[in-house]
């Protein structure tokens, strides 16, 4: 990863900082993981799908960066540090943002082959990375916190399910499903494959998100205290907030089955795929 | 250009409109200009350079948007129309900035053809908007903008000249020769061809930027006085506070014979590159 941002020495030294501050912080690197095991699952080699992996994980951080800054979501922490604009600036954490996410597109297609490869993965990340998928969906995130009043009521309401799950389909599900799509298509995937990876990834997606919102609400990670907080304060509507916390779990639990049924007669080359879904599932115990 | 962000309804109707404000904004379209004009001049046709033009428009239109926001040169308006975090919030520009960043690749990567020109216009666009370019002259121009008390003497300033044209050959040059570039490469440009714009486009570019400082003092655009008042406010450097008015002026004239002098013997196709150069030169007067 470090040597994707030795930028020359027209990089400004506190920006190089702060991108290697931001890029190389401590993660689960589940995107990239995504990348490489796709790749793997449709037989082809993790090396060949390296720069895909680089670039999903650039999206990633670029994403978070501009998500925690103050007009957003206005976080101070990041899993335990201080995040981007409150180690650096906020100057500088945009630019860092907009430096990653020219970036990723450097890195794919200046190190993707042969260029068809290039030139398609750099079109899907695009577009999961634009105004329909994680712009869009980190849009409609904040909308939806602009909204007092709604939250914490424990009534299941079809409205605001539908609503999460279609702004959790384009800010998380989208790099999530392109991060399966760019491991596929470099292992020259078949439409079948793809496709079954695509159900696969959307149904962890998803799985992954409720996770998340369970994990806000049991505290079992160090920073949730105050992600809890931040969430209320800006009145985000969650999971365990619609459904309730026990339908959440069976949530998450049918979400990990699907998307293990879509390659479940892959064979052994698409059990670390299987076995991933199954442990992000397990986070919320 | 409208076209080219008719997005499905994933992308949030005010994201849209926000999107459209910002690219669809009166402006000169001069970068636009030089992929047409350079495609032109190398023998291709127009059309083929579409996809290349909407993109370097949509970076240009992109760091515009992020430059103006509070925390980096804090613009209230441009060309006389409010910014877009004047005009919507700042939230939305952050988005509007990502989204019109990631779209510029999805375009091209998506429209140009073959794979090869599309992955080869991906990299160099991607190098043109990163961290040792656009991102990286913007980051040192803040840098230098921070650092009060050095500027408006008269004194010519070899160290103060070159980091001016350091910051604007990466801040405003790399776009116009990428511009360039892009153009040349749609026609299937020589070594020789691509060289003698880029060479063109380096001596454009600053005269670009020299001229721009000149009608920030002359005052002969209408929201200059805002400009220049915020300028001294920031404490940036300009060409004529480090050289004079009068040397700006004539480094403007060299400026704009040498790049004219880099395309001279290219004949009728080149002509309206060298009136462009003319015309940019001219805006001083």
């Amino acid at each position: 990863m470090r040597e994707a941002i030795a930028f020359s020495d027209d990089c400004p030294p506190r920006l190089r900082q702060a991108i290697e501050y931001s890029l190389l912080a401590p993660g689960k690197r589940l995107r990239p993981q995504l990348v490489l095991l796709a790749t793997q699952a449709c037989g082809g080699q993790y090396a060949d799908a390296m720069p895909a992996a680089v670039a999903v994980e650039m999206i990633h951080a670029y994403s978070l960066v501009h998500d925690d800054l103050p007009a957003m979501d206005d976080d101070d922490l990041r899993r335990g540090r201080p995040t981007c604009h409150k180690h650096f600036d906020e100057a500088t954490a945009i630019l860092v943002g907009d430096a990653l996410l020219a970036r990723a597109f450097e890195v794919l297609a200046s190190q993707l082959e042969p260029a068809e490869l290039a030139a398609r993965c750099c079109a899907a990340l695009a577009q999961a990375a634009g105004a329909t998928a994680l712009v869009g969906g980190q849009a409609d995130d904040l909308a939806a916190a602009g909204v007092p009043g709604e939250q914490h009521t424990n009534n299941i309401d079809q409205t605001r399910i539908h609503q999460l799950e279609s702004i959790h389909r384009r800010k998380t599900g989208a790099l999530f499903r392109v991060s399966l799509q760019l491991g596929a298509l470099v292992a020259r995937a078949t439409a079948a494959q793809l496709e079954a990876l695509d159900t696969y990834g959307r149904h962890l997606g998803l799985a992954f998100q409720v996770v998340d919102d369970l994990l806000d609400v049991s505290g079992s990670e160090a920073d949730v205290g105050k992600r809890v907080g931040q969430d209320e304060r800006q009145g985000k509507t969650t999971y365990p907030a619609v459904l309730g916390t026990e339908a959440s779990r069976q949530r998450v639990e049918t979400l990990v089955t699907t998307a293990c049924q879509a390659i479940a007669d892959w064979g052994e080359a698409a059990a670390p795929l299987r076995d991933l879904a199954v442990f992000v599932g397990q986070r919320t115990k």
